[in-house]
């Protein structure tokens, strides 16, 4: 009978502990983004299928909204949740074009839609995190370098080990096919950007088939199988000869890009030019990041982005060039927690648990409490005063609380409280909140 | 051919100055919360319809969710958006009941969706704030005074004006009812309910049509019309005879209440008993709550709740009885930005802006940032040093900094740096970054 009463499948949720960890990087991005004057926006869940369907028609994987008529009223049926936070961002900048300051700067933190299969990190809703800066009219190249120092700064502060941040320059790597005599270039980005999944042996062969020589395959993979720590992107840019204006493009951006970036690269999270990544191909039309965790990259992506040269295109007549970059935000905690990155069993939000010798005390435990809580100390009064202490004891503990403390009574002990350290096991009298609060 | 690039009607979306105020808010609501160790949880927006339907058939209001079939693959038509926060927090509660520590404290601030006609201050998508607490087999009643101590704490850190909140037991008004002979409970209730919308006079009328005698209605309502200071309920209790079961249990429960809610109310939120507040009729069982703001009465309940015995009966056999509080986050939105009751013309997240005398400056001006933001002041670098020193002061002041910083060049003041304040119109000579930090 009560069999569906749980969560519908794809639809996932956290319990307490887990959450709280993630609200911790979702402060994290917020404090870094706010840090470097983003500005926050949230869109509606919903949007009118024509605004979703900016490339032709709305994906199968686009969930619509439907409810029972109420009389007189529209059926709704042409809205959609959204699938992603670029289309709406993008029809945002186009509506309230005169309320902005450009070049604008937001991040966004929200949920997303997709009616996909659900699979290991493959979610029905889900959250992205997502910075994004639009020019109006032009966007100097320093926005792309500075992104990715956002991201990398974001990726370090949660502090789960090392990660590998890619860049490259869809027009580079445009222009080096070409250099190649390829034509069908769309076919062979698709070949290239599989290569880390499917192994260089496979894209070779892969190349060869789309009509690419052996020697030839072998060469162009060779050129690209580098990273390169962006510092040392000269090394590679030495190798290849800029004989069209694609490559000339690319390496001038790129070296601008990896300028400023300079000395950013740490032990945690690497920043490297990859030139294999490809992403999509009717998008970006500049640099491109991809981010792999290290020694997890099986799970792809878990942070990917690059410039687009008009995204707003749709919705408005002006130029809007922008350059973004997305987290996968569910996609990361999954990871993180799958294979244990981060520690998750931190129970509670409670710094310190009063104990009550009897249900009297409450009023003036209460008071403790509110004093406690103004010095920004978070509290808990007992639930149960009659209970007995042991049991509050244990509840205390249970609610994570480092401290625990007993307004005593008796003639000898009036004014005074007990302050026991629960991890210690230690304890000490105090006689007022005010050295409470200096001991915590 | 642009019409339809907006946001969906009822589907509301904010700029940024004023979402900044709303993440304001949320912050004060999430501190608070957890200063009194609730617990964070989140949900999924889509639940199963057999969950939502806990009083048998799923309202018209409730948006289903559909996709183009994707091959094999199930319709889900058997899934739909949540309509409050309540339903499914009983069943999570139900769902995790062996990893959640009891009485089990959460809060959640999220959004919900219901298809009804977008009015005033009314959406198809807003967000709620809810805490809960739910006690296994029993939940002692000082949880009822918490809960309205938070909400007091909250709206008046908000800092908006004066508000009321409106406390009353539901127990309490049935056994006045009963005492008065009246049989039909459920519509007396309702016609009470309306009174502060329609008048003391219409509600009279429409209590003699129900089958009162006029004096009888008018003693009733004599009763309960009398906000009294929740200190001083002791003089409304005077005033009745507790001769059924019903008013001794209302009576003792909101004395207990009242007794450890004693001066909490304040100049900004003053805590009333309202004999008149009822609610919905099938869902509370003991104390209720209603908060309006003050002079704008009219806007109804911006935040209302209860006791309810055992809301997750549905999912559980457990006896699972709870009390919480629902702040309408969007509407009180709404009624703020609406009467102006809230400055909503902060400009930017910034704190400084770095001008720059030319872009060869970036690289040197992007390190002095980096410091800054690492002192936790958010720092934005100007998007083009090639434009005029005036411009990018324009930029500076419609980001919202209230310094600005030039890095000096030339043989006398190399190595100083000029700081603006760009709301005193004044400007003096630093030597280092620390120095900055300092009068920041």
């Amino acid at each position: 009978m009560a069999t569906n009463y749980t969560n519908p499948s794809g639809f996932p949720e956290h319990i307490p502990s887990v959450l709280q960890e993630e609200l911790r990087i979702r402060d994290i991005m917020r404090s870094v983004y706010e840090s470097y004057g983003y500005v926050p926006i949230e869109t509606p869940s919903v949007e009118y299928k024509e605004t979703l369907a900016s490339k032709g028609d709305i994906s199968k994987e686009v969930y619509t909204i439907a409810r029972a008529l109420a009389e007189g009223d529209s059926k709704e049926d042409d809205r959609a949740l959204r699938f992603d936070l670029t289309i709406p961002f993008a029809r945002y900048v186009a509506q309230h074009f005169n309320d902005l300051t450009f070049p604008f700067k937001r991040w966004q933190i929200q949920r997303v839609w997709r009616g996909e299969r659900p699979q290991a990190g493959r979610f029905r809703e889900f959250y992205q995190s997502d910075i994004d800066v639009i020019g109006n009219g032009s966007l100097p190249i320093h926005f792309d370098a500075e992104v990715v120092a956002m991201v990398h700064e974001v990726l370090n502060e949660i502090d789960f080990g090392g990660f590998t941040i890619g860049i490259n320059h869809r027009k580079l790597l445009q222009g080096i096919l070409k250099q190649f005599g390829i034509t069908d270039l769309e076919n062979t980005l698709r070949i290239i950007d599989k290569c880390d999944k499917i192994g260089l042996e496979k894209t070779i062969n892969a190349l060869e088939e789309s009509g690419l020589k052996k020697d030839e395959a072998e060469k162009l993979m060779n050129l690209l199988e580098v990273k390169t720590p962006i510092d040392e992107i000269d090394t590679f840019i030495s190798q290849i000869e800029a004989n069209n204006d694609l490559i000339k493009d690319g390496v001038s951006e790129l070296k601008a890009i990896a300028s400023l970036l300079k000395g950013k690269s740490n032990k945690n999270g690497k920043i490297v030019f990859n030139p294999k990544i490809a992403r999509g191909l009717d998008y970006y039309t500049g640099s491109v990041y991809e981010t792999t965790i290290d020694g997890y990259e099986k799970y792809g992506s878990i942070c990917s982005g690059g410039r687009y040269e008009n995204l707003a295109g749709k919705f408005s007549n002006k130029e809007l060039p922008g350059v973004g970059i997305s987290i996968g935000l569910s996609r990361l905690m999954y990871i993180l927690e799958k294979e244990s990155l981060l520690p998750f069993d931190k129970a509670g939000v409670t710094d310190i648990y009063i104990l009550l010798l009897n249900e009297s005390q409450r009023f003036e435990a209460n008071k403790v409490a509110d004093q406690l809580r103004s010095a920004g100390i978070r509290t808990q009064v007992s639930h149960d005063g009659e209970q007995k202490l042991g049991k509050q004891f244990n509840h205390a503990e249970k609610s994570g609380a480092q401290y625990g403390l007993i307004i005593n009574e008796g003639e000898d002990s009036a004014g005074t409280m007990t302050l026991k350290n629960l991890n210690e096991r230690s304890e000490s009298i105090v006689k007022s909140v005010e050295e409470v609060i200096k001991i915590l």
